[in-house]
């Protein structure tokens, strides 16, 4: 490394690369030659004391003048320096943990070790997307045994914030996805909590889904809560539901979902190290986990259930979890909406009791509140699910989740959809068969998560009666694009929703 | 899809983040919201008849005005479109084969048509840089048998141009790279035109190591020649070296291996598809293949060489591709230079007959001459090496070899290198190791290939007797910063060259 570093004058040039830091450098920069800077070089940019890696774009025209550097919004905020700092770059240390992700490329085992080299780079921004792609892909391909699924969930708590909350148990809940609309856990933080049990509860927002839990949560109360702020609400309340990411508690496992979620690669050992990192990072001590099994769900078979189950409860005992599994019917969606407003409205409707609340939502909700309550002591075994019942019905949950959402900051309306279009059945019958994952893209391509207020609403359900001409689900969007799209995609993809005879 | 879509202005930005097409559009813009477009969106534009897709960067500041959107140098050059131009931007279709290649991450086998369906869209530029790297990663993780190797070969050949000469035999070698400095392919092109066969050779740039064939022959003479200047030398002089990239015979192959150069990944499936794609697109019928074998060269073992031969045995068969593989030893580096220019001054000793011409490259480039003029029905069975040599000594190949750089374009005289350091001996003793892979690491850090006059010159060869504080390699770098970095990884990576005991 050269001792004195030549600098160059910083600016900000509004550009959001969302994923990547980013330095961009004129090609005939006196710098980039002198030290051999070529395009898409990783670079090591330094100002104040602060270092970050970035990738060298070249500029080819005049957006920078000579002795300028810009950076991209992401690295600006890592960097932290002001407009016009002098700002050094020089060749970063090579990284020495691409080797470990080529050897897993190549089917070797990885070492606690190693997972915690990694984790280190990627958490500092050393990876850059193609880099972590191929990380994430070496891990789905090759897979992880329970061993490496334990080193790499150790790295993952170990490069970030870990709560204490002083106090024992803390409760928790977690629902392996892939079934739209199966949104219980506001539900159930509102009924545990009612019941004095504590639950701070951490979300995240969808990775291949058209929404998470910290997506529809957010349409009915902030979520973006920082640690003070929650910890305030969880004294007040003994519970709140928020953004796992805000709170900073796996930094690693949201630089990774960012890529997974391009890639739509979601590796049974990445998917288990994402969740128990963050519930020993958010301090839980008791946790029920919901597996929902079918042949469109996320968890295809029993076989596969018996695999990550096996996986779930050797990890979670390795980090000290007391866990137990629910396994659940993963047919169909759950409740009617898909997307972040449209099952917001659900779960309302199921806490409020109103007449037509979705009946699976509820039971669902009451069999997970009912097993968490007896897993950490609120009621006794077999007790639990008429605890839970009896809360909800009573408006206990009712109330205590409008407190949670006033203390998080105010409750809010859910949006609606501006654009809508029912998919009408071109034939009479029962409904016989729901192509969940096609579902849940017709959603996606809608705008969902991103737009909140689109997504889809199911009216045919397994088994229904349907006739001729008579809608089987509504597509909300908020552009008329996404509308467009979506319809294309249903259009070209038949049948999501098979009908059969009678 | 939407029929009528909005249109924005274009503007040439000027960013070169040279693999990525990318579009800068406002955050705030009408299109983006009407389009329902969110950061990372993969977008399709259009302008007088030619569509793209791009990467959406936001712009947050006031580098574009509303109603303009700004375009990358390769998202620019392949649209083609002028300043100014009314673009239209909608969302791209889904990308199907995408879903192939997850296919591949959870172990299914790709048939042809699958290949054939990823090579069109990777070609066609659909991939973003997340999805190509997780291609090449899923391809090396999970292996490719050999009809999936075949079916790969044939999809990057039929994506590409295909010559035909018009003639047989064509010869053409390669060699399976991993050896510094084995830089025989200009000296087996004279010999064997010399002899009056016809060689039409296309180099590839360096993917992993410090200076490929094309690097190294670009310090002689030009190598981007387009297919009509390749065939008039051709013609004229029966044989050339030219970069194989200029005459887009594999583009596939172009864009892989920019990522693998990233990710310092070079499979065994892709490595034959990508060398036989080559030689059919550019019309070769007999091919020899020098396969280096040693402990730290690409091929490991000769269990590595018989699995990876029988591969390009097969494939080559199945293109119909007649073939000779020449394994050779790989433990050390062939020369002294390790470099583009460094190797092309040996390449022009042994040519020269100079009397301190690397004896090692000299030899290995008979052997392998001799082997093309038998195979290619130059000389008989028996007779091929001794042809070489003496067509090497008595200056014939040396002429051949002015006359092609000459009809290339010029010859050139290889640059010098501004900036030197010797590493040495700590103790004295025989060279007993060389780490072949840390060697071409050093020399990649002081800027090989790319600074032309970068890498290294290596004085101790296996074997030799080397006094303490005597050199045993000199690092040569075009700037000080690249000096810097190498000398940095050498000090921290020690022993390159182990010496024993005498």
């Amino acid at each position: 490394m050269s001792e004195t570093s030549p600098t160059l004058r910083l600016r900000r040039l509004g550009i959001d690369t969302h994923q990547e830091a980013v330095i961009y450098m004129h090609r005939d920069c006196h710098v980039c030659r002198a030290e051999g800077f070529s395009a898409l070089a990783r670079i090591r940019v330094t100002a104040g004391g602060t270092s970050i890696i970035a990738t060298l774009n070249h500029i080819t025209g005049d957006l920078l003048a000579p002795g300028e550097a810009g950076l991209s919004e992401t690295a600006w905020t890592r960097l932290g320096a002001p407009e016009g700092a002098d700002i050094a770059v020089n060749h970063p240390p090579p990284l020495d943990s691409l080797s470990l992700v080529r050897g897993k490329v190549y089917g070797q085992r990885l070492a606690d070790g190693a997972f915690a080299a990694i984790m280190d780079d990627v958490v500092a921004g050393r990876y850059s997307d193609i880099q972590l792609s191929s990380y994430i892909t070496a891990c789905a391909a090759r897979g992880l045994d329970t061993e490496e699924i334990i080193g790499l969930t150790r790295a993952m708590v170990a490069v970030g914030k870990r709560l204490d909350w002083g106090a024992t148990p803390i409760v928790d809940k977690h629902c392996v996805g892939g079934l739209p609309g199966n949104r219980t856990t506001p539900i159930i933080v509102a009924i545990v909590t009612a019941c004095g049990l504590t639950m701070p509860k951490t979300s995240s927002r969808a990775i291949t889904s058209p929404a998470g839990t910290a997506d529809t949560m957010e349409t009915l109360a902030p979520v973006s809560l920082d640690l003070n702020a929650m910890r305030r609400v969880v004294e007040q309340q003994g519970g709140c539901v928020v953004w796992g990411g805000a709170v900073n508690l796996s930094p690693a496992d949201d630089t990774l979902i960012r890529v997974e979620r391009v890639l739509e690669l979601d590796s049974e050992g990445q998917l288990v190290a994402s969740v128990l990192s963050k519930k020993a990072a958010a301090g839980s001590t008791h946790l029920v986990i919901d597996l929902p099994v079918g042949p469109t769900a996320k968890v295809r078979s029993q076989a596969n259930a018996d695999s990550l189950g096996a996986h779930l409860l050797a990890v979670a005992a390795a980090l000290g979890l007391d866990t137990r599994l629910v396994r659940s019917d993963g047919l169909q969606p759950v409740g009617r909406g898909i997307g972040p407003a449209l099952e917001a409205r659900d779960v309302l409707a199921v806490l409020q009791g109103t007449p037509d609340a979705p009946a699976d939502l509820k039971t669902r909700s009451v069999t997970l509140a009912g097993a968490l309550l007896e897993l950490g002591g609120g009621a006794r075994e077999g007790a639990g699910v008429g605890m839970a019942a009896a809360v909800l019905a009573d408006g206990r949950a009712w109330r205590k989740f409008q407190d949670i959402c006033e203390a998080q900051g105010g409750m809010r309306t859910p949006p609606r959809s501006s654009h809508r279009r029912a998919i009408l059945a071109e034939r009479g019958g029962l409904v016989a068969n729901i192509d969940n994952r096609r579902l849940a893209k017709a959603a996606k391509l809608a705008g969902a998560p991103d737009a909140r207020a689109a997504g889809l609403d199911l009216h045919a359900p397994l088994g229904a009666r349907i006739e001729t001409g008579a809608a089987l689900f509504t597509l909300h969007a908020e552009t008329r694009g996404e509308l467009d799209y979506a319809l294309a995609y249903v259009a070209s993809h038949p049948p999501i929703i098979d009908i059969g005879d009678i």
